[in-house]
């Protein structure tokens, strides 16, 4: 088998390496040396000094500041505060953010109070779109609110309803006059595919919808102005890009002009004006803490901030360059030395249309990836016949690159992935 | 001033620990030595491994098994795996119950669930009925439901709506044709009043209604049988009673009868039949997972495991003897030694309708509570006036509990409590 012509080398990528101003930020991760992790998308690495912040919340705050830590350690104020550092990311104001629950509630949040404010704006308005190939949760939350609130209004035709954009129905086709809220991924978690937040939320306000954005491929991977282009509600993950932590809270942005008027039904004790009176009826809080509800936990909260400290530290401009650069390297690399095993390529090659990562399609993407990780390269398989990798600028490197296309050429080449081992799918991550 | 006569004596409760059968227990808690900690309903200590558990996950888990960790390190299975332990201290079975979530979304799922229940069998009936006395997210969590569901009915009369049983409204009266679900918790917030949760249990289903338990101040500090009372849901807090750290996801019990049928409308991913095959529509999972949404905090849920742990060793008959026996004594030790100063218990003294905390009011408790923490006496305050008093076997003793009586008699009496530095209230936990 003749090897196919290369336009670089594994030289010209340790150059690169060499001049590469985000590479100080490796030391920043603690990571294996014997891996090349392509999986940032789906949980990012543990940032140096987490493990001594849970350290500190577990064996101090805890268990000698016992309940006087809401107050001293400042637990109370932690979803704000941290909102207010990880608004500084996605172009957001302090007090417009909050670090609080699952990405899952916090759309659920974000889209009830959307349709609230239609009820009262344009009642008649009774669309939630968002596009088929959405991450699977995003519908259905949506299917849940739309349940819900028809579940009292069986005898009526006015029925909420749940709208898809797929490649029958276009954004524009969709967004007519019945539609309240749009709620899309701003990266999609499966193809890399990137909306243009600007001209979508523009769209959207021009055919009277609300705009909700659900950055969690997004946040930390690539340049987000939410201001900027306007919108009204996010949501989003601080366990990618964000580098939290295993199931780290996630978090919620809402436009200042919203504030004071936006409602939502997790009414819990958190989002009361007063949760110390412990009133015996509810009076929402006058700003984004409308959006807390319960107590939150507390340790995984607070590794939370280890992650955005090391975020906050990169320039994003340089961030989103080098995430180009690997990007297209790594596409590159892969048609130059597997293009001829079927790898069908998914993400865009427009840099305005991708986010940080890239996929492929394969009749046997899941077992490849087994066999990746099997090499120690860490990627992951989504339905349907997905190769999915992260490129992580913080820690990876342009020779990282090389080297894991070369695993993947050599995996493709021998068929290392053509045993029971890796063709099993009892495990799915 | 005179000293009132005392039926016991500190030599007295020394013997008394002595022959403690759970005394061993307190030093399965990493607890500051120079403290009396009345406040372990509110945070329970740090159970000693619970450290070590975070930095494994943390360390190894995260650090080394990185995404692989979902499967490997079962995190994907703890909400689960967690249930099963902790439904063993509720009465209920395997497979009802799950950890995930706050105890005020939780609460949310269960009446959302019981309302569909009831849409479906009795539409008639809109109302949730609670007590104005309830823990106030309840509260707002019912209303949150009500409000929601009523925003696209406003043209009809069919309303749903919040009812609350008060000094004005028993529960007999306010259990007519038209309650849907009956929420209650257990044991009372402020006061450690208790619920027949047998008794009112079945009362509710004669009246047709479906019953919540609110177990946040019983699930380890009372003994609990939901299946014995043939309950439909119950709800709970890990970090309370259990001693699963700050904030430590909640708990959702479902009786079995209902599995299958039950719907709530946070239809995150993890509640889907099959979450994996990213189907574009929502299909709920046939059993508890249903109560799943979103992504759950790993860290501080793996501590849940230790508490828990150290909860299910323990003989749930001893620890309410030693409960009643310690809150029997503090409830005499006050009124002998601080009767003169104006403390009002607010606590039954009937066994059978007392928790593990006992309460106070007092014109100046918020200064008094501030006094004793000044003091190494940690209670805590609740508007109206109200000092609380976490009792907890398995780290307090009997000498504790005379001691603490002691310094705060020294502190009515010296009126300690009377300076400013205890007098502001900016900051209340």
């Amino acid at each position: 088998m003749s090897t196919p012509a290369l336009r670089t080398s594994r030289t010209d990528l340790q150059e690169a390496d060499k001049n590469d101003a985000l590479a100080p930020f490796r030391e920043r991760f603690s990571l294996p040396e014997d891996l090349i992790y392509l999986d940032g998308n789906s949980l990012g690495p543990h940032p140096v000094g987490a493990a001594e912040r849970a350290a500190q919340v577990i064996n101090e705050e805890w268990s000698n500041g016992l309940i006087r830590s809401w107050n001293d350690a400042g637990w109370f104020d932690m979803p704000s505060r941290l909102g207010d550092k990880l608004s500084k990311l996605i172009g957001g104001n302090a007090g417009e953010t909050v670090v609080t629950d699952t990405t899952s509630l916090n759309l659920f949040k974000a889209i009830a109070s959307a349709v609230r404010i239609q009820q009262q704006d344009a009642p008649e308005r009774r669309v939630i779109l968002t596009e088929r190939d959405n991450f699977p949760t995003d519908i259905y939350i949506a299917e849940g609110i739309s349940d819900f609130l028809n579940s009292v209004n069986a005898e009526t035709n006015e029925h909420y309803e749940v709208r898809l954009i797929d490649e029958d129905l276009s954004l524009e086709q969709a967004l007519d006059d019945s539609v309240a809220v749009l709620a899309l991924s701003h990266v999609n978690y499966r193809t890399g595919a990137m909306w243009d937040m600007d001209a979508v939320t523009a769209a959207a306000h021009t055919a009277g919808a609300l705009v909700i954005w659900d950055l969690a491929h997004a946040a930390g991977a690539v340049p987000v102005d939410l201001n900027g282009a306007n919108a009204d509600y996010a949501v989003g993950c601080t366990y990618k890009y964000l580098n939290g932590g295993p199931g780290s809270p996630a978090f919620i942005w809402v436009n200042a002009r919203h504030q004071g008027r936006f409602w939502q039904p997790l009414t819990g004790w958190w989002s009361h004006a007063a949760p110390f009176e412990m009133a015996d009826s509810y009076t929402a809080a006058n700003d984004v803490r409308r959006f807390l509800c319960g107590t939150q936990p507390i340790t995984s909260m607070a590794m939370v901030e280890c992650g955005l400290d090391v975020a906050l530290d990169a320039d994003m401009g340089t961030v989103r360059d080098k995430s180009l650069a690997l990007t297209d390297l790594f596409i590159t690399l892969v048609d130059e030395r597997c293009g001829e095993f079927g790898l069908e390529l998914i993400t865009p090659t427009n840099h305005a249309e991708r986010g940080s990562h890239v996929s492929f399609r394969h009749p046997e993407g899941y077992a490849i990836i087994q066999a990746l990780i099997g090499r120690g390269v860490i990627g992951d398989y989504r339905e349907p016949e997905v190769l999915r990798f992260g490129i992580t600028p913080l820690y990876l490197s342009y020779t990282d690159i090389w080297d894991a296309v070369e695993i993947l050429r050599d995996i493709l080449e021998t068929r290392a992935w053509d045993v029971p081992a890796y063709r099993n799918r009892n495990a799915v991550t």
